[in-house]
């Protein structure tokens, strides 16, 4: 914590009037405003609270407090009801420049502002006041307290005093604060959503996989129901990659040194990688990429230009160090399974290669039920390999496959990596949230170390190019996020259980697997709850479950020979024959049609 | 070395006539003297040749000598016609038993042959004789030379004296050596279609995978059409695993010390698993095993009887160190991927489960083209883990299996694990060879280390059964084992290209692209062979990649839309519509049919 987040205007800097400032500080001003208006409530609920700083944060404000117990859930609405008094009585806030040894005096039973006053330099400092509440802070607020728009205290934390694990532990007390009542509304829902969503909720509720601390942070266990998942989106990149023209190929997950040293991973990109395991007294290393594998496999025959461009493909499992701190379920893990590929072609193939792949990343994504998408590219650095010529040539490429796409991107000029420009494109989840799953990158570096070569129609030999390309990225990442825009509620294709037989009683149970069985013949996966438990039991969990159809078993569909049908959604289809909902599944499943639950 | 493999008769037990000893043992004989044979050969032709041991072997005899030069292949014919020679004048071959000093004098100028006597127990030596050679021998001989057989010279390699790297170099001399002409020449044939078959071999000239000792030997790098074959093979693994019960999970390739320990794993098995990696100050191992990992899915649920028999399969790549010395090809390797399943239990259910695991495997194995198998059962050794009454239980259900399975066995007394009695399977392929694939193996070990249960009927709390099943074994070693079971030529759903398009001239490439596309469509793999070569060419180099079909495009074809199909015989199908190949072909690949070249 610095000075800084006290805010950065100053109180002589507040002369325009809070009505002309644009929307996006009044927004800021307003939670800087809702964290003095709380730190006041606290004042008045524990006379003898210390208080400690109080930013605006993103979609509301905070403010850290050392507080003789700890917060319940009803102090908050204590607080909010004392926090709402003060905008219905609508104070003027005030602030000006003060010497410090006056703030000192006013704020002599509170060692944090004290401790922030000696380290402040120059003179003065800001003062603040609104009621009877005084407070150290540069300023950047409302003119009054009626003017800050709709709150709500949402959460207590802990927080060490300046982030320092060695200073107290202070409790933060976060709001949340929007212009009007219905975008906070808004927002809460928006979050709350996303909480239902969230990957790890989900993974557990519907038993999709799980991680073992105790046994390795960061690394994922795919459950049968997962691993369903996965198989098919695996089962869907393969036969999508064989007939774009790709051809798959399977490397180990070990190399010796020598082989990271060739490639130079083990300069620039040692930090990722795991301390090397010993083999008859060499050192090997798990592998974080899959590039010099690829590149072997090129070398290991000498290439004419007739068999450019070559397209190797691999659902490569990779580990790279993170730090334990930042893992979260399977969006950021240590080991996941890279759609990699390395396209290695001609100068004169090139434009087109990217183009393809450009085309290609936003078809695969559109199957799995994206449809909104944009780009960056990232362009020569100060310090690069290759020559600026084919930097040039593969940075046109990229700007011109985007703009062939119709993709809007921005320009993040230097932004390239030291061994070739890249394209990263992002997808847009149904919560809005973008996520960057695919690259495209231009590698100038490797072709040359590992001394990659084909001989050309003029029968010389030539330095292809090289690109990494990975569309889904990783496949955990990708599941995890699929997970979320679906909200478990996997379209057909994907779902781990297509349908659900619920016998009503014990006399349907044989009729139930008959069901099953001519299902299963159409290849479609279909269990049976035969538990013993209440019909309406079996149908809420299956519909917990996100399966997208219950087919129920009573009397009267034994003997027409029928199902009855209900969708997640809880909408009853009526009964059929079963060829009918056999044919409509199918159908459904094979044109990979997402009818989303209501 | 040692003198038990001069042979383990004594010179009176040769009383018996060799013309009323069973077939084995004539042959043993037949190999020894011709042993004897070779060695008066070399000793004609350099006089001053030292000879040290010769005995009988698999399939024929070797001598080691000490000469004053290199063998050349043009010796091995010299000594051959010597042989032939002495075969002809049909000698008798005489031995008894002489006091160590005769024979130190006979063998005055053999250092060789002086240090065994040196070392023989007791005072007398045995002694054989024909025409002018002697031996120091303990017999095991035809009576004359001229019942020596069919034989033939092979080859010379270096062999140590005494298989001591310290001792002298000596030339080994190699003959094969069978009862008949005929038995010889079927052996010199199947050994030479065995290298024909060679997968290593195969494996290059038809760019299906390599190894790259520099960087990590024992190592696979699966090239595309390999890659292609692999993905086939684990496209149908999983399907029959999903049709059979199995639910398909994924795990990670690293774990901590503590899974290890927990497993026993870091006791047992430690010399088979490489050294740790440091992450954050904890060890981490390479999986040599998948089965601690799917107990974790297991354990991470309370688990009730109902959820049982639970099936956990994974392709699970795991490392495990060999010397560098026995690795071979795909046969013998480093890293490679089980086709992996852990079957979790009651104690009621363990018999169908093996039933049905035993039919499962001889069901897959039959899918690949094989057809004849056989078992062994391996029972509780001394040192076991578990109660008796399991054991007892468990080696029933693997034997009931074999019975119903109508599978011959052999029965390996005390030869199980100490955690669990198991069955191997094997295969043999069109060579006649037999090869070890599968195996079902109880494991009363782990459920108890890792304390799994499951509640059952009654409420309480139960530790299941646990099998350990692996049905192709390694899909390197099994993709070793097709390679060289089907010499290459795969049946066509495996291979990696179905048909290649052979255009006659130029003006045929567009058709030819045609065919492609319509075959394509079809979901076949179809490549068009535009190379500019002559057509004899063009289909000399598909059949020697063994491609299923080869479709000549001309202008007949051209005008009628027709194709002309050869297969990879070189038999001509003649001319037939698109259509009619694409049925042929997606039929034979749909029913997984074989059509052996001939």
């Amino acid at each position: 914590m610095t000075i800084e987040e006290l805010g950065d205007a100053v109180p002589h800097d507040e002369e325009i009037a809070f009505a002309d400032l644009d929307p996006a500080e009044q927004l800021r001003r307003q939670r800087h405003s809702a964290a003095h208006v709380l730190a006041e409530a606290v004042l008045e609920l524990f006379p003898d609270a210390k208080y400690a700083i109080g930013p605006p944060i993103e979609n509301g404000f905070y403010y850290d407090f050392d507080l003789p117990r700890t917060l319940t859930p009803d102090d908050l609405v204590t607080l909010e009801a004392r926090m709402r008094e003060t905008i219905e009585r609508d104070v003027p806030i005030e602030g000006k420049w003060i010497p410090k040894a006056e703030a000192e005096a006013i704020f002599k039973d509170q060692p944090y502002k004290l401790e922030l006053i000696a380290e402040l330099e120059g003179d003065l400092v800001g003062h603040f006041r609104h009621a009877s509440f005084d407070d150290l802070c540069r300023g950047g607020h409302t003119e009054r307290t009626g003017q800050l728009g709709a709150f709500k205290l949402s959460h207590v934390a802990g927080a060490y005093w300046r982030g320092d694990e060695h200073r107290p532990m202070l409790q933060r007390v976060y709001g949340l604060l929007f212009p009007t009542q219905q975008a906070l509304d808004a927002y809460i829902e928006a979050r709350e959503e996303a909480e239902r969503r969230d990957h790890r909720r989900l993974g557990r509720d519907l038993d999709l996989f799980s991680t073992h601390e105790e046994y390795g942070p960061g690394l994922v266990y795919w459950h049968p129901k997962g691993g369903r998942v996965r198989v098919e989106i695996e089962n869907a990149w393969r036969q999508e990659h064989y007939d774009a023209g790709y051809e798959i190929v399977f490397t180990p997950h070990i190399g010796r040194a020598t082989l990271w040293e060739t490639s130079g991973h083990l300069g620039f990109y040692a930090e990722n990688m795991y301390s090397p395991m010993d083999i008859d007294g060499n050192d090997y290393y798990l592998k974080p990429m899959n590039c010099p594998f690829h590149i072997l496999i090129y070398k290991n025959s000498l290439r004419s230009y007739r068999e450019l461009p070559m397209r190797l493909a691999e659902l490569g499992t990779v580990y790279r160090y993170e730090r334990s701190g930042v893992l979260h379920g399977m969006m950021r893990v240590r080991g996941f399974t890279q759609d990699d590929a390395h396209i290695i072609c001609t100068p004169e193939q090139v434009e087109d290669e990217i183009f393809e792949v450009v085309e290609f990343v936003l078809h695969l994504l559109r199957l799995f039920g994206f449809d909104e998408f944009e780009a960056s590219l990232s362009t020569r650095p100060e310090k690069s390999v290759g020559d600026r010529e084919q930097w040039d040539q593969a940075e046109d490429s990229l700007r011109r496959a985007l703009d062939r796409a119709n993709l809007s991107y921005n320009v993040d000029e230097g932004g390239g990596a030291f061994y070739g420009p890249k394209i990263d494109i992002n997808l847009k989840d149904t919560l809005g949230r973008r996520w960057q799953c695919s690259t495209v990158q231009f590698d100038f570096n490797e072709p040359e170390r590992f001394g990659m070569t084909y001989i050309g129609e003029d029968g010389a030999e030539h330095r292809p190019y090289m690109v990494h390309r990975a569309l889904l990225g990783s496949i955990e990442r990708f599941f995890g996020i699929l997970v979320e825009h679906y909200g478990g509620a996997f379209p057909l294709w994907l779902a781990p259980v297509q349908a659900v037989v619920i016998p009503i009683a014990d006399r349907h149970v044989d009729y139930a697997h008959h069901v099953q069985r001519e299902l299963r013949e159409a290849g479609l996966r279909v269990e049976v709850d035969n538990s013993g438990e209440r019909m309406g039991n079996k149908i809420r969990r299956a519909q917990l479950q996100k399966t997208p159809y219950m087919l129920v078993i009573g009397d009267r569909e034994v003997e027409a020979e029928q199902v009855s049908v209900r969708d997640r959604s809880g909408d009853d289809l009526g009964a059929m024959p079963l060829f009918q909902l056999a044919d409509r599944m199918v159908d459904e499943r094979d044109t990979r049609t997402y009818q989303p639950p209501v």
